[in-house]
C-alpha cells in the first residue's frame, strides 16, 4: 500500500475502484474533483460508468447529477456521458461526448459562473450532495488531505457530501504539499467577512483539506497522469492577437493607466492564452503577477523567465511535457505558485480589488461589443461560460480575444448581433482579433460599431458589416443601438442554411 | 446671504447662476450631482442651457460631455438636452427629451454600471473633468461640504474636477448633516483595500465632502425642491407581484435558506418597488434592512412601521409629499438612514458579502431567463441599466420583476428571445410577473422555459410561446438552448409592423 496514506483508519478503507463506485446510488448528486484535465478522479468515474452501463443493460434507470470544478477529461466526463448516466451537469464541461449529449437534449446542463457554484450548492439549490469523489495527492496522519493538481470546489464537496470517496494518486508529485491555500473562512450571508487578500501572493488559508474520516467510505489508490490537451505551437493568428495585446499594455503604461508591472493578469485556457504569455516573455515586461484560474504551459515559461514573479490559480492545465517538467522541479516553483479554491481564485471581491486585466476567449462579438462565449449559432453549447464572467464583470480591463473568422472563413466572429449573450456591452472593454485591437472604453454603441468594423472584422466581412450598419442607421426604429431585427440573426441562419455567413 | 455658507473665502464667491455657468466652456467635460430627481443642481444647468442656446443662435458650437450619478430632472437633463448642448451623457438618464435625443442619434449615451463610472473616470477613459457642479446643503466653516439629498458620484467629481461650482440649496433640511457616510478609502489598483462593511448599518467614512476651496470658482444660492415622480397608489399588477415576492420570502424562510430577518434588500425605483415595501409592511416581517440605491416613499413607510430597521442607499427618491414629511422629521430617521457614495452603495464586493436580495424591474425576459432592462424593441434606449447589474450579478438572490404584458396587451414581456441582453441567464434567479413567480435556480435552459411559460407569461401569449418552444425543440440546430433563429426576434418585428406582438 502506498506510503501516501498515513491515516490508519483510512488505510483500512482502501479498496478497488469497482468496490468504491458501488457506494454511488442511482438518482443521487455527486460532487467530483477536477478543473480542466487536472486533479479529476481517474478510476472511480470509469468504474461508475461501467456500473451504470450494466444497470442500463439490465433495463434499470441509473443517472446522477454531477457537479465538478470545471471541465475534466474523457476518462470522466466522456465515460459518464457515454454511459448515459448523467442527468444534470454543472458548472462547465468541454468533452465531445458530453457536449453531444447536451446538444441532443439528453443531458441537462447548467452553465454557471465558476465562482457561484459552491455557494448555490451550499444554499441547497441542487438538493443534498450524497457523495464526493475527490483526488488527493496524499492523506496525512491526522486525516487532513493534500490536494492534487487542482483545488476547484473540492473543499465544498468534502464539507457538504454525506459520503466521501478519496482517490490517492501517486502520479502527482509529493512535493505539491504546501503549495495550496485552502481558505476555511467562507460562510453564507449574513455571516460573510471580507476576504483579506490585497496581493496575488497573499496566503489566507491552510495547505490541506479537512475531512471527517468517518464520512470517508472508500479510499482508492491510483497512479495515473492528468490529461490535458497537448501543447500546440502558437499559430499566426494567436501570435498576432498576443502582439496587439502587448502593444496595448505598452500604450497603457505610457498613458499612466498601468504601471510598469501592469496589474495582475487573468488568462483563459487555450492557444491564445499561451501565445500571450509567450509574447510577454519576449517583451521587456518583468515581475508581473497572475491572478487567474489555470496555470498553462505558457505561464510556467513566464515564471521561468521572470516575466511572472508569481501566479495564483485554482488548477494546473499543463501538457504532458510541461507536467513532467513541473513534477521534476516542483521545489523551484513552490514559492511562486498558489492554488486556491475556485470561490477565491475567481472571487468578484478580489477581481475588483486587485484590478485584474482579464483576457478571455470568445466565439463571437457583435457590432456593439456584446460577447457570446458559449453558444454555436445561438443554440449549441460549446463548453461553457467558465470563469470569464467572474473576471470580466469586475476586471479593471476586460479583454475578449478571438480570430476574426472561423471554419475556414465561413464564420465571421464579428456579427451584426450575437446569437447568444454571455457578456454584455457593459462588461467588454477591449476586443482583439488578429486584425487588430478595438479599445471600446468610453465609447457609445455607434462609436463602438465603427471601431470594431475598422479594427477587428475580417476583411472578407468588413463591407458586409458596414452595409448592415449603414442600413441600420437609416432604418432602425431607435438609433441608440441601431438594428434591423429581421436581419440581425440572418448571418447565423445563412450559415445553417448554406454553410457560410458570406452573402451569395 | 444664507447662513449655510460658513466659509469666508467661499462666501466671497457667491454669484448668480448665469455668472457661474459662464465658467463652463464648450467642448469640456462636466460632472454634475444628482441621483434620480434628488440633489441635482437646480440653477446652473438651466443657466448653462440658456448660454448654450444663445451660442447656438449665434451659430457657435457649444456642447459638453455630461456625467452624473444617475438620472436627474427636466430642469437639468431636460433643459440641457433641449438646448442641444450635450455631446455625451453617462451613466443613466430617464428624461423624455434626453431619451428622444439619444434615440434620434443626436446624443451619444454610454449606459454604464453605476458602480463603475467613478473608477473609469478616475482612470481617464473620458479624459480630464473640467468642471464639477454639485448641490450641497451647507458649506462648513472649514470648507467641508454637507451633502444634500443624494451623494452619487459627487466625491469623485469634487476630487477630479479642475474647477468646482457649488449650489447651496436651502430647501434641503439642515438636519441632513451627519446622515451621510462619505468613504475616502477608495483607490485605483494596485492600491485598493478591502471595504470593511459587514452590515448595512456600518459607517466607514465621514459625513462631509472634502473640497479644496481654491478650486471653487462659484457658489450659487438656491432654494428649490427636489423633483421626483409623484407617488402613485400601487396598481393591481404591482400588488400581485409584491405578494408573490413576499410569499416566496416565507417559502425561503421555511426552507431555511433565509433567516427571519431575510437578507439585506435592494429594491429598484418605481411603483413595483413601492408595492413590495407596502406588502412587507403588511407582512409579519420586522427588523429587515436595506442595502440599496434609493430610498423611496415605500421605504420610508417601512422604516416608520419597523418593517425596516435601517436603510443604506446613495439617494432619496421621494415624492413631494414624502420629501416634506421627511424634511419635517429628519431627526427621527437619522439613525436609520445612511447615504453613501454610489461606488459603495452598489459595490460588488459588498453585494456579494452581504448577500443582497436584489429586486429590479425589467422590460422583458425570454424563455431562458435572459433579461432586457433597457432597449425597447432592441434599439431604443428607455432609461438605462442603472445599478441593476451591480446588484444582480453578485446578489444572493436576483429577482427581476415586470407585469407580464405592456401597451394594453400588445407587448408580451415574456418573449422567445430578448431583443437586447442586459442580464444573462447566469444572473437571473427568479422572474416575477403578476401571473406568478418562476424560481429558476438550479434549472437548465429547457427546464426554465417550461417554468417561465407556466408561471410568468400572460395568458394571451402562453400558447404562442408554447408553440415557439415546441417547434424550437423539434427544429433547432442545437437543443441546449433551442431557438428558431429566423423567428426569434419576429415578435418584436411584428410589434413594429402591426402594433402588436399577437399573431394575426
Amino acid at each position: 500500500m502506498s506510503s501516501r496514506i498515513q491515516h490508519a483508519g483510512l488505510r483500512a478503507k482502501v479498496m478497488s475502484a469497482q468496490e468504491a463506485a458501488a457506494f454511488i446510488r442511482p438518482g443521487t448528486t455527486v460532487g467530483m474533483s477536477g478543473f480542466t484535465g487536472s486533479g479529476y478522479p481517474k478510476a472511480v468515474p470509469l468504474a461508475l460508468a461501467e456500473r451504470i452501463s450494466a444497470a442500463h443493460a439490465r433495463g434499470e434507470d441509473f443517472r446522477i447529477d454531477l457537479h465538478t470544478g470545471a471541465s475534466t477529461s474523457s476518462e470522466m466526463d466522456g465515460a459518464l456521458a457515454e454511459s448515459g448516466g448523467v442527468a444534470l451537469r454543472t458548472p462547465f464541461q468541454s468533452d465531445p461526448t458530453m457536449r453531444a449529449k447536451i446538444n441532443a437534449g439528453e443531458v441537462e446542463y447548467i452553465d454557471t459562473h465558476l465562482s457561484h457554484l459552491a455557494q448555490t450548492v451550499w444554499n441547497g439549490f441542487y438538493g443534498p450532495m450524497h457523495t464526493a469523489v475527490v483526488e488527493v495527492s496524499a492523506i496525512r496522519e491526522d486525516g487532513t488531505l493534500v490536494p492534487s493538481s487542482s483545488v476547484g470546489n473540492n473543499k465544498s464537496w468534502l464539507d457538504l457530501a454525506d459520503e466521501v470517496i478519496l482517490e490517492v494518486n501517486s502520479w502527482q508529485s509529493e512535493e505539491l504539499e504546501g503549495l495550496h491555500d485552502v481558505y476555511y473562512g467562507t460562510a453564507l450571508p449574513p455571516h460573510r467577512q471580507p476576504v483579506m487578500i490585497t496581493d496575488p501572493a497573499d496566503r489566507i488559508g491552510q495547505p490541506y483539506f479537512e475531512c471527517d474520516p468517518a464520512k470517508v467510505v472508500a479510499v482508492v489508490e491510483t497512479h495515473a497522469p492528468d490529461r490535458n490537451s497537448p501543447f500546440k505551437p502558437a499559430d499566426e493568428d494567436s501570435i498576432a492577437i498576443a502582439q496587439h495585446l502587448v502593444e496595448f499594455f505598452e500604450h497603457e503604461v505610457a498613458a499612466g493607466r498601468y504601471d510598469e508591472r501592469l496589474l495582475p493578469l487573468q488568462s483563459g485556457v487555450g492557444n491564445i492564452a499561451n501565445a500571450v504569455m509567450a509574447e510577454l516573455v519576449k517583451s521587456r515586461f518583468r515581475g508581473l503577477t497572475a491572478f487567474t484560474e489555470v496555470v498553462q504551459d505558457g505561464m510556467l515559461d513566464a515564471l521561468d523567465s521572470g516575466t511572472l514573479s508569481m501566479a495564483s490559480a485554482t488548477a494546473f492545465s499543463l501538457s504532458t511535457e510541461a507536467a513532467e517538467r513541473f513534477n521534476a522541479n516542483v521545489a523551484q516553483y513552490k514559492d511562486k505558485l498558489i492554488l486556491r479554491t475556485q470561490e477565491i481564485s475567481n472571487h468578484p471581491e478580489l477581481v475588483r480589488r486587485l484590478g485584474i486585466l482579464a483576457m478571455n476567449g470568445m466565439l463571437e462579438a457583435d457590432l456593439y461589443g456584446n460577447v457570446n462565449s458559449t453558444h454555436l449559432m445561438g443554440t449549441k453549447m460549446m463548453n461553457g461560460l467558465g470563469g470569464s464572467g467572474d473576471f470580466a464583470r469586475n476586471a479593471f480591463t476586460s479583454f475578449f480575444l478571438t480570430p476574426s473568422a472561423a471554419k475556414g472563413g465561413d464564420i465571421s466572429c464579428i456579427v451584426p448581433m450575437v446569437s447568444h449573450v454571455d457578456h454584455t456591452e457593459h462588461d467588454v472593454h477591449v476586443l482583439v482579433t488578429e486584425q487588430g485591437l478595438a479599445d471600446l472604453r468610453g465609447l457609445s454603441p455607434k462609436q463602438r460599431a465603427r471601431k470594431i468594423i475598422a479594427k477587428c472584422a475580417h476583411p472578407d466581412y468588413r463591407d458586409q458589416l458596414q452595409d448592415y450598419s449603414d442600413r441600420a442607421l437609416k432604418e432602425s426604429s431607435g438609433l441608440h443601438t441601431p438594428h434591423l431585427l429581421g436581419e440581425a440573426l440572418s448571418w447565423h441562419q445563412r450559415y445553417l442554411d448554406t454553410g457560410s455567413m458570406k452573402q451569395a
